[in-house]
């Protein structure tokens, strides 16, 4: 496994790939690497002659008073996963390599970026659309795989390739789970104590939502059942629940499809999770 | 010399050429060709195994009450004068084809879009951002052929490529001129009677405030000259005047290198001009 810094070393190494007629499977990640990535690298390497996976904490997407130096880079543990993985090549720059001063420039991806996390979190899809343009351009991959355990970012990220004509397929692969249900994150390395058994309030309120779309009942309703369940539970905090598009994030079509999707603190943690529910 | 309409052609056509490791030199244009385009031809040819030419008079980059209707499109010309001229394919989409409905994805590139052009084009330069960033990955280039006429659209491409890290070198040639000094534009067909005459006060006002710069006279000064030969010109109304840094397009270094930036009305036209000077 080769593990380059600089933006030079990469698109030398992409270079000779792509001349060598070699497919080039690409995991943007932003380290703390958990089985859910490794997912990602399974299915790239199932499909790709050359799998890249990136580390850089972004600081584009992170806002001012969010977790941005707090996030954990264990660059070692990093390293060593990906090579067990079977990760052909770890590009793992610096801010100052990504973002040299006087950089500018910033993608917008309109409406499917505005609600629930585009609300909450200001300038954070403007920051993942922008590192993933620049990683695309970096990576030149044949196929960019995406966990839907983050759904918005994956609807902005398809937005910016159509909008834009990226040369590349987006692969959305499965939320991986804990047994109890909750998803994985490297921000559950936050939970303490307790707070590991309070956050599986996310999936058990996902669950009750998808039993409510089932059994007939109105989105709205829905959400209120999601809502009133993470707000009795005990240390977690609701930021949104709610029944949205899957594609727009705007309001679902009345048959469906529907994604519930649901954002909770617990402790220093704040988690999202998502469930897609076709009737 | 092949005519393309369609995304997925052009994709077809492109892949077919980098799987045989030919090069790609690309001209983006809005058609209405002339010997300026035609130089960008030439130098593509040149250095590429590949010419691409678009043709589309993008919308984005127009203002509500800008010429987007009135802007000339002689397609039969155009595609003489680009056979004439060596190129080997036409990208010529229709607007549906390059934004289709839902289209929301738009580019900032900061400071150096934000004055002259861009204070009297709001949106302008974003348009041209986002335009071109998706011709690139949809020609994907390996160098692109653009016109120092346009020099502050030079600057904003050159931010987008660096920041966004695309793989594509640009290459800058110079302004082509009628023998009185005109720059040639697509607009000069909006020039009739005398306007044509009255037209080369850019040219004059530049090659005055060159002579200024060389003479040791201040950026300030050297502007007011110029403001004060356009104003003075029958027929012209001044947009702005200005001394510029060629990249930032802010204040210059006091020992230059200097651009000299013009736009004027004459008529219907809006016609834009510059001149680098270096002491």
């Amino acid at each position: 496994m080769k593990v380059v810094r600089t933006v030079a070393e990469l698109r030398d190494t992409v270079e000779v790939s792509r001349r060598q007629g070699r497919t080039i499977g690409f995991v943007p990640t932003m380290g703390a690497l958990h089985a859910g990535h490794l997912s990602l690298v399974e299915a790239a390497r199932s499909q790709d002659d050359i799998v890249v996976v990136s580390i850089f904490v972004n600081p584009l997407q992170f806002g001012p008073t969010e977790d941005l130096a707090a996030y954990p880079r264990p660059e070692e543990d990093d390293l060593a996963a990906a090579r067990a993985a079977g990760v052909d090549l770890v590009f793992l720059p610096s801010v100052e390599e990504m973002y040299p001063p006087g950089r500018a420039t910033e993608i917008e991806t309109g409406p499917v970026a505005l609600p629930l996390e585009g609300a909450a979190r200001p300038g954070h899809f403007s920051g993942v659309a922008t590192v993933v343009a620049k990683l695309l351009n970096l990576v030149q991959p044949d196929r960019l795989y995406l966990g839907q355990k983050d759904a918005q970012q994956v609807a902005v990220i398809k937005t910016l390739v159509r909008d834009l004509s990226f040369p590349v397929d987006v692969v959305v692969c499965p939320t991986v789970r804990e047994p109890d249900g909750l998803a994985l994150s490297s921000r559950n390395a936050y939970l303490e104590g307790r707070q590991r058994t309070t956050a599986t309030v996310l999936w058990r309120a996902l669950e009750a939502g998808r039993r409510g779309l089932e059994a007939g009942e109105r989105a709205e309703a829905v959400e209120e059942k999601m809502r009133a369940m993470v707000t009795a539970e005990q240390g977690a905090e609701l930021d949104y629940a709610a029944v949205v598009d899957p594609d727009s994030f705007g309001t679902p079509a009345a048959a469906g499809p529907y994604l519930l999707v649901l954002a909770v603190r617990v402790g220093r943690a704040r988690l999202i999770d998502n469930m897609r529910v076709a009737l």
